[in-house]
């Protein structure tokens, strides 16, 4: 019998999810949840229903896992404590300031209902926060790095766009070659902000706009790009829809540290991603976790998880018995 | 309370877990074993006993956990399962062809006496199959990939010293770059032996040995050199101490996948690690490992397990608290 998932919000995630789970011979999509009119919404699944997120209750035994594909500004902080009453739900709440919150308030919802909530799922938080974790603990003594990109930043991408003058904008995050390979040689650099990435932005303007002036707002903007090397460039709309459509990301997570009774040795644990797509391979991970979620609730397991409370196995469709005999 | 902790076996591995053990304040060397005698044998930490292995069974109360350093030819197949009947205890089984015949013998041992026993932990296998595990169940369309070093590879240097002429070697693995970038961009090339690792080795000749003899006789060998591409340096015994009597090692563990509803986008996960020291790193990871062992048991838990049945946050002296606020 297949894990059967539902989708909550329809967006680039949820269509990532989509793809996801049709590459997952365990899983079937049941139905996919809108806050839009259901009949405008048009899916990829043939077999899947799509109806408006009111409906979701009456889905209650119908469906296995609901993975949650709203933001983690306003949707998520609410979605996932209102859904974990009926459903097992995994999340990939970002905001990494305010997960203890969130986890405290999945954790309620879910002991209550004896389901399991998964939240933070995806490479960060998610993938990026195990590799720090893991190499945290084999190495106690060490430093941890992130960096991002090249990759493209939605948030600084907006910002871009919130700009009077801009027309459309695509800004990519890219971590800076000699950082990275410092930490790699194992410096142990200190690295400030602008040491780390640099920021590229590709900007159509308006007819009539001031570049210069656009130029030096981006470039000024507290918070997203003043403590940065930015380089902005202005394309045609033409040029931004064929050079730029794409939503590319990856990064790196390095932890270097020392080991030996006078800590004479020196090791460097280094993780990286190179993604073509950053929903899709969200949702990857996500779709892997909610295997997880299904077999855990099936266990009699209840309450918030992340991804440090859960066994590798879990993730995967093979058998403890496939997995030591062909990936150990 | 500190983890008690013994070693069974007092070599390169044994001495990589005393120093780990020193790193982690939650724990503490209590006792290492030894089939040597031992007043013959000297360690590092002041406090720790030095007991023949025959007296192991009357610290059955005063170890949490004990750590098997022994070989994976001929001793843990053997003491794995004998101990685990006595204390939790982890290995670095290595074999990977006869990993579900240990499972086996390991787990039967440790559910008889309710212990926990976890085998085949440290690098590969270890972090590089857990690795190897999570890719694999995000991406399920894709391919994996293992590159070994560069390093030294203990196996291939005995067999470099057996040759008749030969007075001491070191043998080097090392990946091929263009194989290696060839995978990182996702080229998902079929690779031969050939193509992915070179070996280089370092010989020190025995008096009016004969080097083209040698050299061919290494190039030639079945199994270990036949296959690859190999360098022989002859060089001074001075040389060889000086620059070759360090113990590095390392690789990269790489899955090129592709997501979206025609496959369309690509994928490239890899890990990556750089030793200075292939038994400390080991160690390292078996010694977080230990610290899981302690609290599965201390659950109630019993029997064989890999890393591929613990969850991430058994590893780290972190609360789930701290490491939600500090590492997600």
């Amino acid at each position: 019998m297949s894990i059967r998932i539902g989708i909550l919000g329809y967006g680039n995630l949820g269509r990532g999810v989509e793809c996801a789970v049709r590459q997952n011979p365990d899983m079937e999509l049941v139905a996919v949840f809108t806050r839009r009119k259901p009949e405008d919404l048009s899916i990829m699944t043939e077999k899947a229903a799509v109806c408006h997120v009111d409906e979701a209750a009456a889905w209650k035994d119908k469906i296995d896992v609901l993975i949650l594909c709203g933001g983690s500004a306003t949707d998520l902080p609410e979605q996932t404590p209102v859904f974990a009453k009926l459903f097992n739900v995994v999340d990939s709440f970002d905001t990494h300031a305010k997960i203890p919150q969130h986890f405290s308030n999945v954790d309620a919802a879910a002991k209550e209902s004896g389901k399991v909530g998964i939240i933070s799922v995806g490479w960060d938080p998610g993938m990026f926060s195990l590799n720090r974790m893991y190499a945290n603990a084999i190495l106690p003594d060490g430093k941890d790095y992130t960096f991002w990109g090249k990759g493209v930043s939605q948030g600084h991408s907006d910002a871009v766009r919130r700009i009077e003058g801009v027309k459309n904008a695509k800004q990519y995050t890219i971590p800076v070659d000699a950082a990275l390979e410092a930490v790699r040689n194992g410096e142990n650099p200190e690295l400030t902000t602008r040491q780390k990435h640099t920021r590229e932005c590709f900007v159509v303007l308006e007819e009539g706009a001031d570049a210069a002036k656009v130029e030096e707002e981006i470039k000024t903007m507290p918070n997203y790009f003043v403590d940065y090397d930015t380089t902005v460039h202005f394309i045609s709309e033409e040029e931004l829809l064929r050079d730029h459509s794409g939503i590319p990301h990856g990064g790196f997570v390095i932890r270097s540290g020392r080991t030996g009774w006078e800590k004479e040795n020196s090791h460097v644990i280094e993780y990286s991603l190179k993604l073509d797509s950053n929903p899709e391979f969200t949702a990857s991970v996500i779709v892997a976790y909610a295997r997880a979620a299904y077999r855990l609730a099936r266990e009699g397991q209840s309450g918030c998880k992340t991804v440090f409370d859960i066994a590798p196995a879990y993730l995967s469709a093979k058998s403890g018995e496939e997995l030591r005999a062909t990936l150990l």
